[in-house]
């Protein structure tokens, strides 16, 4: 049991027993028709006008590369819960289906298909349960950092959340969803090298407590650091080391920035750009951070506080105010017959559907409406090919996935766009999707 | 780029950028005398009475093994912001420190410390980022789990959770965590390798839907697992299921339960227990899931629902109520001398402390005193050696730290245990610390 804090490599068994439990069923009966699943959120949580998809690449990674390795069968052989005969059927499943997605960066609404999985009925079952792991958390983290990126207008944004996300895996994903969405940087170093992304950082208190006083650590810092610090001001006095700043700077200190941590980050920052600028210190920005959300740094922005950079970490990392999403992978069509579920308060679409985005003439968008696949309603169809046969189409690179979520930012209508009490799209549904939910209905009574 | 789905192997990179700029800089200015650091929560959620210590396996297992390799040195060359003598400096990096903490499972309150690292500097900043990343996760679910624990009385409790939670190490560690905190099952498969952990699982409702029946669909699936099945009763309308369930039973088709996973859970409950008592089947028992946490467990529980067990899944991997703790990790003394912080809102106790625990006749919590080291106060020392100079002390087993934290739960006073609005015990604070703490701000004026 030792390395437990690993972070795990991918595995098969990345999985609710549920699904082993299903698909060693349906294969002993024999029930590997193609299956038709979707990836939707049901509803929106109160205060998203939107949300952005993402997480697509990690989940066809994870789609080509599934497959049971030797240890991991061994180890559910000592369960006793599986016969001889189904692990060696789990020992040779493969995802070998067809998948087709919107891209990553798109923004979508409630109800809305966002991925499509067509497969033999156990492989489409099997990889339920990471696929929407993978989906969800990134999904999540995109549409709240899509909401910074609407709220800090132009000033620039670094996630800083990894210590208080959940794990080394959402830490990781928090930074690339992010990006994705319109941040600039990362304070995350394993996401840069993992993902190509800006990283950034500066000091911590710890760094000034260390030393004897503050000008000396600021010093000492940028001694080591000679080609430009941002120094961290609101250890012990903000004002007082603002002025203090004012002088290293005069000395030839390379300040490039300061960074105020805590208290009233809008007040402190309008004494402290008075006193840079008093001080002729007038490029040396301001970076703002502690309890930062889109709610925040809206209310910073409209105050007109003087703030260059917004660090923002936990509350985005855990999208604190909406933590997660209702989220769901839902069996639309079994060997060609739509399917739908009635629970109450869970009912679903049948069949294999599509997005019809219709925009307005200032390109924002007029009107989404999910309907049949093999339909031909107005507007540009939102889910595209991006897996065939279990390979997968393309890779798109991560900027060109953030240049397409920006031109989406762009075409959000006002209502949607708005921090406090947005209102979100809500989708037409097509009249032949509703007559064939009613026909599905009087098949299954 | 390929893999990036993987979750990371644990790297030295899981760090914020500005831990590298520090250490760098403490180390090329000699700032490597011991330091110690403290992690503690500065204030509980609204909605907890209490917390539960967990993820120390994981961080002592992070300290231990904390290294860069050759790769992610190569990687930081080419970020230009480290001379050679820095990232050969950081290729020798190890921890070679002491820690005490809590053992996991212990439960605790405000400002307590319940993690000290002593060590050289630049060792004891370095491990900040990923240390609160491994304790927080687990403390903010172990605590939630704990509350799930006591509102379900002896109901058995599983863990559902992993599809929603941030990721796959989120998955994995809030299985654990569960489980320490007083569950019986988890549905993810790996924390069952992993950790040992009993695993369960049912069925989903695609199986119920790609059957055309749902008699047949029960019947195939007991046909293929003939050792005892829990049958999903929801999909189409419960109460028909639950009276198909009585013919099946009477048919000898082993049903150990069914599970109801929508609508008025309680209310459901009592209906299909009547119908399952009255056709004969007072052995099958009832599973109910979806959308629960501990107020809802409480709600089902004093209706008198009759629920044997209860699947809680989402609220509680994400811990939506509180998805995150106000979790730091703190210098407190360096080179002998006690430091704190000022900052406006997040001001600290100086030195190395110890939280000294009285008990009441009744064996319930009294009293929690936050002192000195070197104090002698009444009660027990919480904070134990668990590391000395890099090395670990012990390993304890899980389920020894799930019976310790059934013993910590059963001391918690009435108002801590309270499902709403619970009251939390406030530390006192020892008055030889509010002295120090007095002292130390004389001498950093």
């Amino acid at each position: 049991m030792s390395a437990q804090s690993a972070p795990p490599a991918t595995s098969a068994l990345l999985t609710d027993l549920y699904q082993l439990t299903m698909i060693t069923a349906y294969q002993a009966l024999g029930l590997e028709r193609p299956a038709v699943f979707e990836y939707f959120v049901r509803e929106l949580p109160a205060q998203r006008g939107f949300l952005v998809a993402a997480g697509l690449e990690q989940a066809l990674d994870y789609l080509e590369t599934l497959r049971f390795d030797p240890g991991e069968l061994d180890w559910l052989a000592t369960t006793g819960l599986y016969t001889r005969v189904a692990l060696d059927r789990l020992a040779s499943l493969r995802f070998t289906g067809d998948v087709d997605a919107m891209p990553e960066g798109t923004v979508h609404f409630a109800n809305e298909p966002v991925l499509r999985v067509v497969a033999p009925l156990p492989e489409a079952q099997f990889v339920e349960s990471r696929l929407i792991n993978l989906l969800h958390y990134q999904g999540l983290v995109a549409s709240k950092a899509a909401r910074c990126r609407l709220a800090a207008g132009t000033a620039r944004l670094a996630d800083f959340g990894f210590r208080r996300a959940h794990g080394a895996e959402a830490g990781l994903l928090a930074s690339r969803a992010c990006y994705l969405a319109g941040f600039d940087f990362t304070a995350t170093v394993d996401a840069g090298r993992r993902f190509g992304i800006p990283v950034t950082g500066t000091m911590a208190h710890s760094f000034v407590q260390a030393h004897g006083d503050e000008v000396s650590a600021f010093r000492d810092f940028a001694r080591v650091h000679p080609r430009g610090v941002t120094l961290l001001i609101d250890t012990y006095d903000t004002i007082r080391a603002a002025h203090a700043v004012v002088g290293l700077v005069r000395e030839g200190v390379p300040v490039r920035a300061v960074r105020i941590d805590s208290g009233d980050l809008g007040g402190y920052a309008v004494e402290v750009r008075g006193i840079l600028d008093t001080g002729g210190c007038s490029d040396v920005r301001i970076v703002a951070s502690g309890n930062l959300d889109e709610f925040a740094i809206e209310r910073l922005r409209s105050a007109g506080a003087p703030i260059d950079s917004y660090g923002v970490g936990t509350r985005l990392d855990v999208s604190a105010d909406a933590p997660y999403l209702e989220c769901v992978y839902k069996l639309q069509e079994y060997d060609g017959e739509p399917r739908r579920k009635r629970s109450t308060g869970k009912a679903t679409w049948p069949g294999r559907k599509q997005v019809y985005r219709e925009l307005d003439a200032d390109g924002r968008i007029a009107r989404d409406a999910i309907g049949l696949v093999d339909e031909r309603l107005p507007g540009r169809p939102l889910l595209e090919p991006v897996m065939r046969d279990g390979r997968r189409l393309a890779r798109p690179p991560l900027d060109q996935i953030r240049q397409h979520a920006g031109r989406e930012l762009a075409s959000l209508p006002g209502p949607c766009r708005r921090i406090v009490d947005p209102v979100p799209i809500v989708p037409t549904i097509s009249p032949a999707l509703v007559a064939l939910a009613a026909a599905v209905d009087r098949s299954f009574p």
